[in-house]
């Protein structure tokens, strides 16, 4: 826990990429922080990153070493689920299909050469499931954030908790699009799905909530995925 | 018009069927046939229609005749979809997977042996999709209402207006199942996608008022699907 | 029957549309018209229709014209699906969300402005779709052929079916991507689903075959969708 | 390389499970090592393995003990999937949403307590995932194998081959239903995608011959995803 007697929590969205003209990963973020804010054993801090590989790293360190959170949830869009997804794992590798927004497409090269092939999230993700699932909120545990910036993101909050002690819980959630945003495209299906803004709001202060009211509890609750 | 110098508007969803515990067809019947009678000039009549081919055309056509709504807009519940439909065509069959709730499980029997093949909706469908459009609500128009129920209580509805010259303008809508309700299944996919209840009770007061508006323009908007 | 006494069956596939190099209905309508050449009972001819709505409208009349069919079945591309269709339904509209081929895009327009709302295929669609799944061939009845040419084509030959005597049995299939052509596209579910050349052409067969033996039989079987 | 100088290699299936009467993962693996077992410079066996986690690292370790493979590679069936994956990463957890076939369920327990979080695979999918491409053949790389038998399976093999020097090269393939399977399911998009039984026999023996090219060489080729 911070000096502050509070939890210090960081809650990152992303900037838009590809084909997108809006991350609602960013908007959520910052209406999660605003929710979130007003708990009373908590700090917050917003931040958005840069889809970059070179300069999301050093963003996140600096906001890692800035902040020293105890809880850090990174927040991405994963367009065409309809369900938030709490992310299991991450991995060493960064394999992109496109380019970032720097114009860099790493193929298959290790985040950190000398890291683990992996690393689990340390949320409490099952506790987590159980309170969305009472909540009546679309959500999954996922075994993979993919091989771009978000898995990038996980891999790195993870690695900086596992060398520096902090921050000592770190997760990822994968969001849906918002309708707005799903009403303009199309898939051979039809329009793909999304989430309202409310909901996935919703989810990240659940997410959080959990993380803070098990903080110190070592074993996560024991349900199927 | 009705002699109330109001419009009068009839909108119905259907109970549960299925393996399902929850239609939220009947929910947003009810909450839509709420918002919509706050407008000045409609009157409303909110409905639910038993999931049985002999007492839906008992129930449907009791409706019609004790009310004569100008505007009549059937909902129904089509697990799986992301968005809503505006459905284009009601055709002159009858053909179910499963049975009714009554046991009954015709199949491709005529719904009226002298009726024609098919009716187009008489609503604007195309004006009402422009406007969802602009409203950001995921909304697609539909050529195929299925061959159950749903299919069953529009072409009732456009047979009826057909031949008695009321309702005026019929039409019907699929919506998705609703977040909690899609919470707790799985597709290969992960679990189906949902909309929010405010959101869906939203589109169907826009459908309404859209009618409402263009209720003497008997061309529609030439909009492409 | 024709004057031959033999039964002659004419089979279409479409040529190139949109962003697509390759039609499969093209390629499937000549291997399976070699294969339906075969059987003693058949003439078979093959032809390949524009993906323009005035060119495919004189190109299918001067068709049925010259060879003066028994049996036509019409095939197009449906992207996405994973398995064949039969199409139970043709409805009097055009409304194209792209171009044709010729930069035409009907909105809302009828096929035939004095033809019904709809017509019903006439091939003994529940019968073939039995067979099809005793030949473990996914295969669904379908409720809609869109309304672009797939359905524009359907309609104009049961147009001609109703209006000349011929064809007396017409119908519509859609069949997915080819397995190669699936490869190199990606849906944000990962590949989209395809059907190897020779089970689409086995359908396409096994269609034509069940049609010639029920061809005097007025009533198909009775099985659910 | 085997004593013989010939490259050992194991394929794997699995055995049916939860509602499923056929697992073309077992059917696929012994057509493929008829046709690998042709190639002049490999010698292969072929087994089927439980679905149960205790009798297959039973099986597994046995099999791998006894033939000393250079190569192996398991398949199993991702029912859903219309494209074969080459999984890039095993992750050390057993998380069943089902029992296996002997009634146990672990959830989040470990593979091997001393193992590390995760094993990448040792093919070349990279490789192999463009010689698939070249070929037609839908195919992409995955990178969860999921948490149940598949993802236990690719982590066995790999901790083996990490212990014990071989297999020097393993790695995992998920395959889609076959045809005649699908054509019996239903899913809210219609029949699931599939494969057919050549197809996914092509790709298998495609993956072990891209191995067999590039077993000595370290550095896999530099593609995107």
């Amino acid at each position: 826990m911070s000096t502050s007697n509070k939890f210090k929590v960081l809650i990152t969205g992303y900037e838009p990429f590809g084909e997108e003209k809006v991350n609602p990963s960013e908007i959520v973020a910052k209406e999660a922080a605003l929710a979130v804010g007003k708990l009373e054993n908590v700090d917050v801090v917003a931040a958005v990153l840069p889809v970059s590989f070179k300069r999301a790293r050093t963003a996140l360190n600096e906001l890692l070493k800035t902040h020293k959170p105890d809880i850090a949830l990174s927040l991405g869009l994963w367009g065409g689920i309809s369900y938030v997804t709490l992310e299991r794992v991450a991995i060493n590798v960064m394999d992109a299909r496109i380019p970032d927004n720097d114009g860099n497409q790493p193929i298959d090269e290790p985040i950190e050469p000398e890291g683990p092939a992996a690393y689990f999230t340390t949320l409490p993700i099952k506790s987590i499931l159980k309170k969305l699932r009472e909540e009546g909120i679309p959500a999954m545990i996922s075994n993979s954030a993919g091989t771009f910036l978000c898995n990038f993101a996980l891999y790195e909050l993870l690695h900086h908790g596992a060398t520096f002690g902090y921050p000592k819980r770190a997760g990822y959630m994968h969001i849906p699009y918002l309708p707005e945003q799903a009403s303009v495209k199309r898939s051979w299906c039809g329009i793909p799905p999304s989430m309202s803004l409310d909901l996935v709001v919703k989810a990240v202060v659940t997410a959080v909530k959990v993380t803070v009211e098990r903080f110190h509890i070592i074993e996560d609750e024991k349900i199927p995925p």
